[in-house]
């Protein structure tokens, strides 16, 4: 049977690159970074390239960039390593509801440990506007966190007009963005959105799983979060996972343009859309401004789980929200004020740059066929 | 030029087992652990295998191992973890002078924090005895940390008796163990050296960087320190690196048996000592109980550095003590009171089950060149 791995937020295949890279460094080039010998130095090589093609991703210079195991220890050590910097400054944390647990978690911990945390809500379009962001900062706001691209429903969220609205208020905040979601698919600069701090993951972007990086803009100053041989400088310390760095860097290098990403990503979605026009039994969560490669449907009355394994006998791969919030009910569309029967029959369908209208066809008929079967059951 | 690795406690190459694993898993079975779908299950079970295959290693049960990004992130997460669930019972830290940097570092952060740190000095023999830490312990010291091998010396500890000497004073310590030098060489049993938390690094023992492992004993407590999506029991959240935990499995499983390991070891290191035995001008530091895979000496007058470059020319890998402490005096040396002169000329060589004695002869022709060519220079 062949298989349509639509699921691409959630993860993705490793780029045969990045496979290759990893590979190698794992059998050849397996000195320790630190070592003081040539294969210290050669490891060492590797690194200084990976940072370099993992910059580029965001328009920013390689010594900016601090490798970590993922996106769930980035987004902790900005949050926790700024509000630390700056608890002298203030207490106050803008953010969304509508975050990735590995933010809104870390949030929730700010506050037990005595930070106040502001959450703004999208509207029913899944809208974030700069003049929310501007009432909700006041003077002694340290910190802003709010991701470019929704991983529930796709939402662009206007980081650069966020920023520059926090700036107003509070000319010292720290501004950071998880650009998870964005990363490798949308073009990004993290200097012309103005942001502090952006974090990137490694396997949304066919990188293998256990490597995501933190840009730290020049100046911008984070406290550790862990302790020990100094590497990363200082802020990530541990011997450095070089075949995986490289193999995020092969993937990050081996990315075709956003702007040809973006037109194969609207063609499937389009293409999508057309093909379940006539159903009125699918409810589109279509957000004004959306990245093109994640569509969040609902077929109200079939729970998204049966759903998801009918079509998984099928082979089509897709998700009922957040992969890392698994069985609880998304608090994005919660916070979005979607009905419930909306929300307990939601579809997340997510595109990588290898999908082709076949596997759209595969998850039409997937759907209309789980539609007409699940409906009674 | 054949070359010689010798320097397999900074870090190893990854055994074929374990990179065809990674491999494999990277191209195949990238599913996301937590996805509801078939390609979720499948990468679930690879964990499944792969948390089995490390347990076996030390004896312990299967669900009593979250995985990490490596040692230093599952040092950390013991002591802060183990430090904060049990700050109200006291805040008495007991440990050793000669810890990894990623213990060590963790310490002097706790003590920032308002812990009471104490720290056992071994003997001019590498020795700590369980009456120093017994004489350490008060009834509220609520952690123990001490190593099972020293990374630059090879001592062994006694952690059983020093694990029953703290609770003797402190029946609720929290104990726990350093086992990144030990583990895959010597035989483990956790439940047997009645530690709490015991800390494991993949990379040391021919699996690649970025994946470790804390043992937690059923029923110890630790806080998280890191938040997300609730993987690892919320101990340690983010996306779990498949393919590098299930290499870390394999690797583990292709271990030889420690017995059959350990007489490999000996044979190198008496052959080392051999060859070396009619230089007046090597000095040796072997603790009276060592581990036979790691072999610290000094040619004094000559720089570690010096010598380490001289060497690597010739394809022969060593460290001058930590791979971790790049450039800084050896904290362990000089917390066993060696002469300036021995520790600024240290040497440490580190055997795998890779290595020969061709290997060794290599290092000891390098060695007797180095001597005698550096010496003036």
């Amino acid at each position: 049977m062949k298989e349509a791995y639509l699921d691409n937020s959630a993860t993705t295949a490793v780029c045969p690159e990045a496979a290759e890279r990893a590979a190698k460094l794992m059998l050849c080039c397996y000195g320790n970074p630190s070592s003081l010998h040539r294969l210290g130095a050669a490891a060492q090589r590797e690194l200084d390239t990976a940072r370099a093609e993992v910059a580029r991703l965001i328009g920013v210079r390689p010594e900016t960039l601090i490798f970590t195991s993922g996106g769930t220890e980035a987004n902790n050590l900005a949050l926790f390593g700024a509000a630390a910097a700056r608890r002298r400054a203030g207490k106050r944390i803008v953010t969304t509801a509508v975050e990735h647990a590995s933010v809104a978690a870390a949030c929730e911990e700010l506050e037990r440990q005595g930070y106040e945390v502001v959450r703004l809500k999208p509207d029913a379009d899944g809208r974030i506007e700069a003049e929310q962001l501007e009432q909700a900062c006041t003077a002694d706001t340290i910190l802003c966190s709010v991701m470019m691209v929704n991983n529930e429903t796709g939402a662009i969220f206007p980081v650069r007009e966020l920023a520059a609205a926090a700036r107003r208020r509070a000319p010292e905040v720290l501004f950071h963005c998880d650009a998870v979601q964005a990363a490798g698919k949308l073009a990004l600069h993290a200097g012309r959105l103005d942001v502090d701090l952006m974090t990137l993951s490694g396997h949304k972007l066919h990188a293998p799983k256990g490597v995501g990086a933190l840009y730290i803009r020049k100046g911008a100053r984070l406290l550790p979060r862990t302790f020990g041989g100094g590497q990363e400088r200082g802020l990530r310390p541990g011997t450095e996972p070089v075949p995986l760095i490289a193999a995020f860097g092969a993937a990050a290098a081996a990315l075709p343009p956003p702007q040809e990403q973006a037109r194969h990503y609207e063609t499937l979605r389009r293409y999508l859309l057309e093909g379940l026009k006539d159903r009125n039994d699918v409810v589109w969560h279509l957000p004004a401004n959306a990245a093109p490669y994640i569509v969040n449907l609902s077929v109200p009355g079939i729970r998204s789980e049966t759903m998801l394994h009918f079509l998984a006998e099928r082979g089509v791969y897709i998700s009922s929200g957040s992969a890392c919030s698994k069985g609880k009910r998304s608090p994005v569309l919660t916070a979005m004020g979607l009905p419930p029967a909306e929300i307990d029959s939601a579809l997340r369908i997510s595109f990588s740059r290898y999908n082709t209208k076949e596997d759209i066809d595969r998850l039409i008929r997937g759907i209309t066929a789980g539609a007409e079967a699940l409906v009674r059951a």
